[in-house]
């Protein structure tokens, strides 16, 4: 039977072997959600790029830049990170160059893996759907917050997690797994107050963009499933 | 008001500040475990060593030396890993030289900070009073298992730091130990069901040292707390 693991922070995934697995990155607030609201809205692909230099780089080539550090808009940026700014217009039929505090760090890190999927709650049901499919080992990458642990990237996983246990074509003995199952059963009886102890809901008030919560917990807003290839992320559906 | 944080893994530590804080080191199963039953039972001092190689050379200087890897008993160690072993006739009186797998590491990692003070079930109380005593911020320091989250762990943080808020005298916007709170919670209406999700639970099964699950959840065996004082762990009472 197929193993479930999970790292809930970059820092971490030295201690896991992603090799043959498929690792399924998630960052919730807000990476991988702005990527699959890019992809819903038509991007063509999405170059994620770990330093601002990168970023500067691909800017000054004429690219499409979305870059953020501590919540922030970086200057020379197109855009900042929430997903609001990516509508059809703005991002349709683009590539756009990637770079985020937490996200696209994961995201570089996981790609010693087989295969490297994008996860959030906006394409719940394509990623569960694309991991039934595959007879594969899955590792899921949290993002966290500057390399410590989420709980609303946790939250996702355990949503996951439960879905395909209760298959009966996966099993976990890893700790970091079951502990997201137990995070999610706490928290999905009332999503919005259990959201409340969470200390990036926090950061984005301070920063006036918590507009996005709500969005960032829908489900199955899009069933495109983006996925590194050559790494550049590109959706199957 | 004081502030908790909590490092699900010596990994982690790094992207925390130990400076000014008391970091209460937790490996349930078993090294904090194994050292309060020590004390308990009348060591005078343990001094944590790191390395193999260290333990070694000060058993050829005459040291009682206590050493595990995988759970299991090194060669040249007088005893392995088992809280059973440390009885008043076995280390009364005497310095033992420490090693383990996990915990060991996260002692010596924590001792950047201002004091450490090693927590489990078997000296709950006195943790508790002590942090209550001090007027100073708190960093839990998980050993967790080869730098991975474990269970047992957080379930001990989440019990006394939910003692500890419910005081009204510390405060905590970190992720981790509000998980590790939701842990404990879950997992406090029959913690025998709880443990056979814990990984850490079958590894010693399976190497047959399982008979120190009931115990090593024992709440207040001793009320002795040791401290780290000069790289060596002393209790105060």
């Amino acid at each position: 039977m197929n193993t479930i693991e999970t790292s809930f922070s970059p820092t971490l995934f030295q201690h896991f072997s992603p090799e043959g697995k498929i690792v399924v990155v998630v960052d919730i607030l807000r990476a991988t959600s702005v990527i699959c609201t890019m992809f819903k809205n038509g991007v063509n692909k999405v170059l994620p790029v770990r330093t601002l230099d990168e970023a500067k780089l691909m800017k000054d080539k004429g690219y499409v830049v979305v870059a953020e550090r501590n919540g922030q808009k970086i200057d020379f940026a197109d855009f900042g990170n929430s997903p609001f700014y990516f509508t059809p217009e703005t991002i349709g039929g683009k590539t756009v160059v990637y770079s985020t505090t937490n996200g696209t760090n994961a995201i570089t890190i996981g790609s010693t893996a087989n295969r490297v999927v994008i996860g959030s709650f906006l394409n719940f049901s394509a990623v569960k759907n694309f991991l039934l499919a595959q007879n594969s080992d899955i590792l899921f990458l949290c993002a966290g917050w500057k390399g410590k642990f989420c709980l609303e990237d946790s939250m996702f996983v355990g949503a996951l997690v439960d879905e395909l246990l209760n298959t009966g074509e996966f099993q976990t003995i890893c700790d970091s797994t079951n502990c997201a199952v137990d995070i999610w059963q706490t928290a999905k009886p009332d999503i919005p107050t259990y959201l409340e102890r969470v200390a990036q809901r926090h950061r984005l008030r301070k920063l006036g963009f918590d507009d996005v919560i709500n969005y960032c917990f829908s489900f199955d807003v899009t069933h495109k499933l983006p996925v590194l290839r050559d790494n550049m992320l590109v959706a199957i559906e």
